[in-house]
């Protein structure tokens, strides 16, 4: 395993990155990207266990229900990476089990990477998001064949790969680039059906970084949660990158090219699940604690108010404990949660949330904007000031309220928020996305069962149509 | 144990039941209350054992959740007796558990109605709702000090009680009435602590009814599924009415008063949530055939709304799922569902069943209402025109559409549609009385726990308000 | 001019009439029907004028802001037919005046049509939506051509039309059949491009009717509303109907088949946007009247919900204002609404109803169901607990609280209430229909403007696509 | 009237003012303040004119419908502080025509005030909502007595005022504070019942600011909108503030507390509301731009999230034009909006806006956070990765379509669209307060009548309660 000292030091390995407009020589020295990597340091030192066959509990296939919960409410406490290479990995061995009666040499090598990331400890980030161009088309009518990531050449060693992957949390400080298509591909569009890992400081592969981070110019404390939290996101280019034959996990077989985004949505969905339960318990708590700051919290309306909030998490949480429950299993023995319940739970929370946040903030007040820097308490010529009018009783002074206030902006009003926002809505792939998959996943023939019954109609003999 | 026939002559007791201005001297010959019977006693033939020590499968204390999972499926099939008598049962059960240290003779008398109840087969209904006149006000400020039931006299051997009870479904078909406080009593409201069972033809005991039933001038047909489960609901006068000691529950001990509410919240709403996620699948499944046959069901605003539909349903369930998985045991190793997990998804449930019906309408068009009466399709002179113009397609005539839009009218556009509107919100005491059970069983310290160490605030040295 | 008795004797022209399986011989006779025609009836009486030159404040043509205002308030007040007959003639004079210019010989048919109609006081109802068949096809590919309404037949003096119309409110008691067609007719589609007046008891034209008034075995004043306010719904089979020429006002230029469709969206439209608003209104006095009786008026989350409905109510007629101050003219001078703010306002009313019903259900509490029937009230041996329990307060007596009770479920959750519901929804086309109306009318260039600006993009420069 | 120049000039005048931790000597050189004053400055000199007596178009008294809507229109295109001294200013004449009978000397000062103001061609803010301390008390409840603003001292030529003013916007770049109560005040609390006019820079008046604007370490493009348009929020603290008496316009008239809070809610609302109308259109076209650049225009659910984007902007600004033409007039001859219509459409802008912003982001897609920033655009080393990556078809470039990316983030999901978010729900207090107001102004015995009707009820006879 690693320390996260030896972590930092990976990341100083020749990987092309840019972010606002200038190239980054080392991720860990960049301001804007440093935040991210000490977070995930913080992982690292966090688990290290210097015993020569010790490994991340984060690299972990569970067998059991059991294990499934296990699993999942101990992500809640990850990094982002981490939370990333835990479900990509889980990702790559579903999909190898989809595969391996018909590509056993693709388990193989699924199995087989699962194994070596373990051993060597990196962070794998998933990639699947193409640039897509004009999202009416598919790859091969775009005016430019390089807007879907493709197999620009095959050699005898291996393949080579074009194009760009959009929306990659993390990869300025990941190890590997996890790459699978972000579709079906029909007949005619086998370059496009590939899979595959590839290292972030592979030549031709350049990560223009996007991040989500406290102001320079304003203290942490203004910024209580992305000040230790800060999000990157990477557009990632591959310009012609040669990825060896041992991590090809598909190369063309477009029957099987939907299978990684399935299996992705499975680990990536019930991820996300248990992750809004969490935040939904956290904006209950929000709501709860600066109502009770402000004096409020008996009145009725507010009241109201936070038991709908408590509603929306506890559903969510409903929805995880459900698609747990009802895990399935492959062949291996491998558990996997209920598609059904994941989906409908993750489209929920995601519906919602919106409202949620508009219902904290309507229980908050204005403060939530406009309560002054932590600096200014600081400051002399202001403190008194603050102190005396941002208080409001015995218990209650103006530097915990003004905190809840800056962490209520910070997390739901500001830069980390509006990533909260978009986040919540797009991962998993819109709404829209959202809604066909749990349809999908729907036992329709029994719903239709139960409604001839009640129209007083034969179930058996009714014409299906 | 009873066969439907002997359940039928069971009800000849001489309960003074009332309906639609006039008694009725035989509820089994009354045409608005017939149905309601006949649907009971095929109930009781369902299960019939003429083993000597047989008993039915609602008499059923869960120890486990398996048994409790199987209990609650085993419902949703059930008479709406059935069910009653099945949660009123462990209602006072449960009740009698959180009573047993205190007052163990009410924990016996429990104990000994389950058995007795169990060894004669009856059915029992619950009623809690009092009349309440002015509900700004408590008992004993209303000009009247009947407007909640109460004991009217103590006698050595019993007590009586005066008193109405309102919203008593299916009163006119059950044997017994338990009786319980509709909300907490205080000091000086003993009397309104009062917790008893009382047979429906017990001296004093009289029930104006209510029904939801199908017209008497069209034919079955038009009401598929009310025309053969027809609800009634009693208006449930106490006229002074004597119970034997060993019926009462309770009789002035306040601090229990709202032991029974809180039990049979349980129960009741557990029931409501597993009948709701099976309702949730008829919606969704009448709105995909009433789609198919109209020839919709690729149209993507219809598979949309249909994506909604199947969310609501699977979040019902998985709050199901999750209450049950989720069980608390009693110290007699009884076993009941977790309630935050019931409440939210009831309250899910009902919130959102109106916009669920809106949709199902918007998806089905208007012959939900306008689909002409079954006669009209067997009347020579209209018959054709029916056959010819409420076709659609090869295997969908005119006889199956008219009947789907008839008992999709029927099920949520008529007169027990209304029932159901009505009661999925009012069920469980309004929105807002089971927000506030939401409230009341949700972790909040743990949630403000979260809240603050996302404002970076150590939890454990924050002053609590 | 007519009085409400020679409206009476003119329904008996020989029509024929079915409801329920049988034939109607006298459809003021008929128990079904009978309401619907007397509501009608009382219309004409109060409107009637002897005259000679006398017309009915309906036959009007609005020249200015003021007069389409006028109109639209005075139509609040009228029954269905007179309301149908109102919009229906203003949909054909807008059609004529849309069609002069290439059509004259149509525009100057449909204005002698509207003073015929004028002379005579007849009710006029429009007839829009077919039979359809399977909806995914166009009516050429449906497998049974009549599935569509078009032209059999085309003879020196008139057209023979054949087919179905669907969903035709009060055309049992109506005169004139309005007849157009209900979406774009394409080339080929010609002889689907069809519209004329009908004579409603014109040879071949026969009339299936769906009827929503009270239950013939409870009394009137169970049903407040419905027992006066009576609804029928007819199927009407045009099998091989002669139209005369001049009762024809397209046959075939299908350029203008959607012509009257579009012009009768924005009458019937606006005058659905005044009747909810209306109606939102009258749902904010049931909830405040409940309330008030209830003893519940001045708690917190019931204020919030009324509030809630005031909204509603203000939104829907702050749509109806605006649709009526941005009035068009035709060259003729004629009035018509906004199309874009009708439109808002009426996908708005109907997308929330169902909401506001379940609000209003949720403030009245369970009695709006369980209420018994007036009957009771007047059954000596049950009047006496009525009126004691079903009181709440002095000032509220059972039979008045009672009385709002069964008006609620008579409006909202019952036969009407369901009727209700649904009309809420498909009038106008489905909510689906009624956004794609709304976005057409909505000037998108300036919104795309405004865009721009906050983009800091020049929106004279950037390239439209 | 001032130039640009001159406003600038005199911001340089002895204010007290502090953000993020330190002092402002010179807001027009304070980086996180500078922009807002530009922004003015702009607004000066656009409406600049050198003759003598010429004046803003901002000081207007609308005296009819044409005059309401025009201001109405005009404002839309004002610079903050411009907008707030136009609605502060009216609402000092409409309290002052509401008090003129009792109290003719404020009348005369307000006007006066306003006639000065014009002269002078100020800016100044309107500062109402008090620190509060615990909302659950009143002002003496408090344990600190300045947690409202109050009366400290009265003196023969005026007061001394003592307290803090929160969420004062633009308060950084005006020149006068226009204090009025934050709520009605009883009897015992009159020294809490003071308005009046206070220059920024008086001696005693400190502000304490929170700023939204772009970050400093990214370049304008990053930030289209907000890098404009910065708004300032001032925590304005009056440390024993002396006020001559010709600039006090209450001073203890309890009775005439609330009269400012009201007739400042008639004016900021109605602005808010053509604020929100336009906002409404602004989203509409941010949608239909991206989808058009992401090739989606015609994907039905993106069509349907668009015309819900339009039914909202449209019943705003329904709201907007039913609200100026049902004006009341003053005895002054003012016109003002109606409240109803007012209220409602704010209440309806600000509770759906949070939906709104959802969808933008459903349709715009995850670049709106992940798009690289301009200058990762112009570095010639990632210049051509986002050219070729981020361009979707001919017609649609990579520079453009970010930008449209960012200005999405920037207004919706970034520290400005966070300000837009909670603004849009506290402006006007709160969405509870709100429907307080929509309640009040309502014509509930109309509503009561209406049912009443429904319920063939008399309404003239029904006992009211």
């Amino acid at each position: 395993m690693l320390t996260g000292q030896q972590y930092l030091e990976s990341l100083r390995d020749g990987r092309k990155m840019y972010v606002n407009g200038h190239a980054v020589p080392d991720v860990t020295q960049e301001p804007l990207l440093r935040g991210s990597a000490l977070w995930a340091a913080a992982g690292y030192d966090r688990y290290y266990d210097q015993a020569p066959d010790a490994c991340g509990p984060y690299f972990f296939i569970p067998t059991s229900v059991d294990d499934l919960r296990g699993q999942q409410y101990r992500q809640m406490h990850w990094d982002f990476p981490t939370i990333s290479t835990s479900n990509g990995l889980l990702m790559v061995l579903t999909a190898a089990s989809r595969m391996r009666a018909q590509y056993p040499v693709y388990a193989q090598r699924a199995l087989a990477y699962f194994e070596e990331s373990k051993r060597r400890d990196i962070r794998a980030v998933i990639t699947i998001t193409d640039a897509k161009g004009n999202r009416s088309l598919p790859p091969l009518k775009q005016d430019d064949p390089d807007l879907f990531v493709h197999i620009a050449d095959r050699q005898p060693d291996g393949i080579v790969i074009r194009g760009a992957k959009l929306h990659i949390s993390s990869a300025a400080i990941a190890h590997d680039l996890i790459v699978m298509p972000t579709k079906a591909m029909k007949r005619g569009e086998e370059d496009y059906a590939v899979a595959c890992a590839v290292p972030v400081n592979a030549p031709g592969v350049s990560v223009v970084n996007a991040v989500f981070s406290a102001r320079p110019d304003f203290d942490a404390g203004f910024y209580p949660y992305s000040s230790r939290y800060p999000m990157s996101e990477g557009l990632v280019v591959f310009d012609d990158v040669f990825v060896p034959s041992d991590r090809v996990f598909l190369a063309g077989e477009v029957e099987h090219s939907a299978t990684f985004a399935h299996s992705l949505g499975l680990w990536e969905r019930l991820g996300s699940v248990g992750h809004y339960a969490e935040l939904g318990d956290t904006l209950v708590g929000f709501a709860q604690l600066i109502a009770e700051a402000n004096g409020l919290a008996k009145v009725p309306h507010i009241k109201d108010k936070i038991a709908g909030l408590i509603t929306y998490a506890t559903l969510i949480r409903a929805g995880l404990e459900a698609a747990i429950e009802h895990a399935n299993f492959t062949p291996e023995g491998w558990a996997s949660p209920d598609e059904l319940y994941t989906n409908a739970a993750k489209f929920y929370a995601a519906e919602q949330f919106s409202a949620m946040v508009r219902d904290l903030h309507d229980i908050a007040g204005g403060s939530v904007l406009t309560a002054p820097s932590s600096r200014d308490l600081r400051n002399p010529q202001t403190a008194a000031f603050l102190e005396k009018y941002l208080r409001t009783m015995e218990g209650v002074d103006a530097a915990y309220r003004m905190r809840l206030f800056h962490a209520i902006r910070d997390y739901t009003a500001d830069a980390y928020g509006g990533w909260q926002h978009v986040t919540m809505i797009q991962a998993g792939g819109g709404l829209y996305a959202q809604k066909v998959v749990v349809a999908k996943h729907y036992d329709m023939e029994r719903a239709k069962r139960l409604a001839l019954e009640v129209a007083g109609l034969n179930p058996d003999k009714t014409s299906k149509l």
